[in-house]
């Protein structure tokens, strides 16, 4: 991005090289009341629209970005995402047709505080009236209009790029298929916020500020650097930012600033925000990051459920785990307000060091690109999954997974056809995947090792990243038919407190355990005195196992009754035989495959 | 702190009430090789010096504070550590001659910028030499001096105070009988550097700032209350802010500023920029933020380790869940060094949801006033340990003591007289008060929970505050004459790791635990197919018991042959009989103390 415009082409709102413009000329009501006569927008757009109009992306930038997204041409600069969007991508350009605007309030060519205000010869400047997210999508709208498409196959945005995603889902929800939501919140904490005051504070303190009528004279160059500076650690880690300059602390990078040059962190900061005051005006930045503090889709989870009521699309939301300005957890409010809701929702969390920025980089998008590729993919088709290649091995019954769950064929006899299953602990989807093929529908995963879930998403599942021990408060009472755990008993902390939450979510929950009471075992701790193993779960030794709790048949029936959950059916089996025990399966079986509700 | 002087007192270096001044005429050079000719310290004391002149407690302020710790009498403003310092509290300034001196550079009656620089006729302004901590604590060792103190009995500070702290104890260990340390790290990160700088940069950015010489115009307010409001964000967590201001996000308090309005955050942080320009010079904070980034202890394990080689006096580190300024994480780099060289010293994270500032306030203090209280009481007396009541149970045979753990009596049995031991899971030090009752000396614990960490300290225990599992690296090898782990062994995630660690650490590992293989517990999974239970630490239903590992004598001594561990020593007990078992121990009792080696 460095590359692309002067200041004064951004003063005099010059274009990009290959964006378009077009403008509207229906006046638009803002939000704040306030009203604009016309709005120009500039856009830029990669690969075709299709004959049937159904397979534009848009996508939405972050406040320091464009309508730059990526290259057109080999010779062309490069753009902000370009490992997500391009050819043979993940947002594929060879498959999509993708457009990304400059948001309202911009200076990128968008409609902004650069712009000449009606009527008074002079740019707005700081009388550039207060826009939100709402009103930029609303601009976004006009244009997609404009450009022939009634319905997105997706919107897909990082950070404020994620509230304008959230706000199109919210405010048109006939507009678009799917959601695909990185790094954003419902809304932006204190914290965050307090951050952008004090930056939109030095920017106006800057004497050249002039009350925001800088254009013929020297910009506030100086309080919008600080800003910048500042802003730049938010986007930062604390781990990211240890790596990068603790070895070379107090070895100044030589730089010509007129800011501190002691330490190797002031000089980096001080040429992010020299750099930034020559593509970036001024009263352009306190508009969008006001917008950005200025989002709310609620703080308790009632008004962030009701603010998403009205979405249809399905989504996808990534978060990174060293992001600290848009936390994982405030994603996770927005997928536990749609999952209270029963739409269709993936999430994951990402493990990266690489803060906020992880977004546009290879830490973030390395795992969450191929999620979003093929979320894309399956979003478009929800009634036509894709039959992921290893789900053929249904059809072969020799195979070694019956071998390996011979569970799954006792499961799916508890399970009567076409009904919705919440599978706890899915894994990577295997036994969800089945399902599908069998014909079930709503289907949704939960699992918490976040490699698992990116599988689980690549076979065009829906899975939600979460700890089954911190509660699964957000799924609604009775909202699927079947809530199962398949051999994950074992390792579960709050036993008790799960079964409540299975018979509460699901018609009917499915449980199987492998039975620590079998005979083998019970004979092996008798004689030798030692904690018993046995081939598969129990295969540990006792110091080093990963089993939490050591669950007997007798056991979990007696934990149900005392807690007033009823057994329906039940299969027990002895896995070396392939027999099911009628007689003393706590004796004799070695898998228990139960059905109880409450 | 706001009822103190004017911007025209601090212009003029006009003592505070109750202040006393001394000008300490030795030229004094400074570590960046700058000298000063004469330095004047404006310093308070409460309480009085006894005769032998041991009682002397030195307090350091942090940033923005000064020499008024705590009210001299009724009427007196409030000092900024009250709820530490004063008659009856923690720091007793009945019992101990307290006080606190202005550090240089500051802006409240010592040496700093706000001085005349001699032959110039006007004040130092931006001239003013950089000074690190060191040359602070060069100037407080010169009072002390001039005070008729030799030797002090505790140096107390938080924050900028902590590193004064850590600075007397490695640069003049000869002066000191203890330290307490809080919310402080051998140096500060990379992201809290970048906040200073930011700081610092908007200060000289101010058009008022005029290179330093503004005592004689406007100051700099603007810049300086930027740099406040950043770094207040910084004293605050993510929580305590989201509790603060969430409720009333879009509700400004109606304040008298020039900064934004819009968010109540935006008018708090206005409020205390505000404020602190009327009571701070802008020179002093440059100068005092700029120390506080160059100190540095370094940054690996071994270089932290180098640096404290020369401390001789006992240690208390105090940090705050919640801090990520000075994080807990950074307090454990100075205490890991520490145990390294097995000097004593106790730890605790005490868990507060108030950030940085958590040391000025009761959510940190409530809990370490207590803990400096006991520690500063045992310091000074480190032969002729406080006998806590409880410790008079040692006393009687008949207590209910000797019922609740009978394994204490074993485990005394395989200590030898007056050995060194570290205590793995201390609990609340009870066991370590029994041994130091009985004449053992170099007692540390280890223990996770920080109430019960904190009663270890109040009885005069070193006690460190860490997890187990997450390694014990940092204590050397063979330091202790014996590692103690007492029944903690069946919680514990990693045992053959820990298991490791005693053998490494202690000459002698002593390890006391439930054997799960005791014939009731055999013959009630035998008979009854269920996890067996029995009294005791195996007295928990299947699906909630805290244990993680459930051992057997046998299975820890294959496991012991295994490792290569020898079992040097063994104790077989059944606890209902109170007998020893010398045949088939395994069956027949239900606690094992075993004494380990390598």
């Amino acid at each position: 991005m460095d590359s692309v415009p002067s200041s004064d082409d951004l003063r005099s709102a010059k274009l990009l090289k290959h964006a378009q413009s077009w403008v509207s000329n229906e006046p638009l009501a803002l939000e704040n009341g306030a009203h604009l006569e016309e709005v120009s927008v500039c856009f830029e757009t990669w690969g075709a629209l299709n004959r049937e109009s159904d397979n534009a992306v848009l996508i939405c930038h972050a406040v320091s970005g464009d309508s730059h997204v990526t290259r057109h041409d080999e010779g062309d600069d490069p753009g902000w995402w370009e490992l997500l969007v391009g050819p043979g991508r993940p947002v594929d350009t060879e498959r999509y047709f993708v457009i990304c605007a400059n948001v309202l309030g911009g200076c990128r060519g968008t409609t902004g505080p650069n712009f000449d205000a009606p009527g008074t010869g002079r740019p707005y400047g700081a009388d550039f009236p207060v826009v939100t997210v709402a009103d930029m999508v609303e601009v976004q709208k006009r244009l997609i209009e404009h450009l022939g498409i009634q319905r997105l196959r997706a919107v897909v945005g990082g950070s404020l790029g994620g509230l304008q995603t959230l706000t199109w889902a919210t405010q048109h929800p006939d507009r678009l298929d799917s959601a695909v939501v990185v790094a954003a919140a419902p809304r932006l904490s204190s914290q965050g916020i307090a951050f952008d005051i004090v930056g939109r504070n030095a920017i106006r303190q800057d004497p050249n500020f002039a009350e925001g009528q800088y254009y013929r004279g020297p910009a506030p160059e100086g309080g919008l650097a600080l800003a910048r500076m500042l802003a730049h650690i938010t986007y930062l880690s604390d781990e990211s930012m240890r790596i990068k300059f603790d070895p070379t602390r107090l070895q100044p990078r030589m730089i010509d600033t007129d800011f501190e040059s002691m330490f190797s962190v002031g000089t980096y900061l001080a040429h992010q925000g020299d750099r930034f005051v020559e593509r970036f005006d001024a009263n352009s930045y306190i508009t969008l990051s006001t917008a950005m503090d200025l989002f709310d889709l609620g703080d308790t989870g009632e008004e962030i459920r009701e603010s998403l009521a009205p979405t249809t699309c399905r989504w996808l939301f990534l978060s990174f785990s060293s992001d600290w300005l848009y936390p994982p957890s405030a994603s996770r409010q927005l997928s536990d307000a749609l999952v209270a809701q029963s739409k269709p929702v993936s999430t994951c969390e990402i493990t990266s060091a690489a803060g906020h920025d992880s977004f546009l980089l290879r830490e973030g998008l390395d795992l969450g690109g191929p999620m979003i590729a093929s979320f894309l993919e399956s979003a478009s088709v929800p009634d036509r999954p894709t039959i992921a290649h290893d789900e053929r091995r249904v059809e072969e019954p020799t195979s070694i997974f019956y071998a390996d769950r011979l569970d799954y064929e006792m499961i799916l006899r508890l399970l009567p056809p076409g009904t919705s299953v919440l599978d706890l602990g899915c894994g990577d989807g295997e036994l969800l995947s089945i399902l599908r093929a069998r014909g079930h529908r709503a289907l949704l995963g939960i699992e918490h090792d976040h490699s698992e879930v990116a599988k689980g998403i690549a076979r065009g599942l829906d899975v939600i990243h979460a700890d089954l021990d911190k509660g699964l408060t957000a799924v609604p009472d009775q909202s699927f038919d079947v809530a199962l755990l398949s051999q994950t008993l074992q390792s579960i902390i709050d036993v008790a407190g799960v079964l409540d939450e299975i018979v509460r979510i699901g018609r009917r929950g499915v449980v199987s355990f492998p039975n620590f009471a079998h005979e083998p075992l019970r004979e092996m701790f008798m004689r030798e005195g030692r904690l018993p193993k046995e081939d598969g779960l129990y295969a540990y030794d006792w110091h080093d196992t990963p089993n939490r709790r050591f669950p007997s048949i007798l056991d979990f029936q007696e934990l149900c009754r005392g807690r007033g959950i009823r057994i329906e059916e039940a299969i027990y089996v002895d896995s070396r035989s392939g027999k099911e025990i009628e007689k003393d399966p706590n004796l004799h079986a070695d898998i228990a495959v139960v059905a109880i509700t409450r």
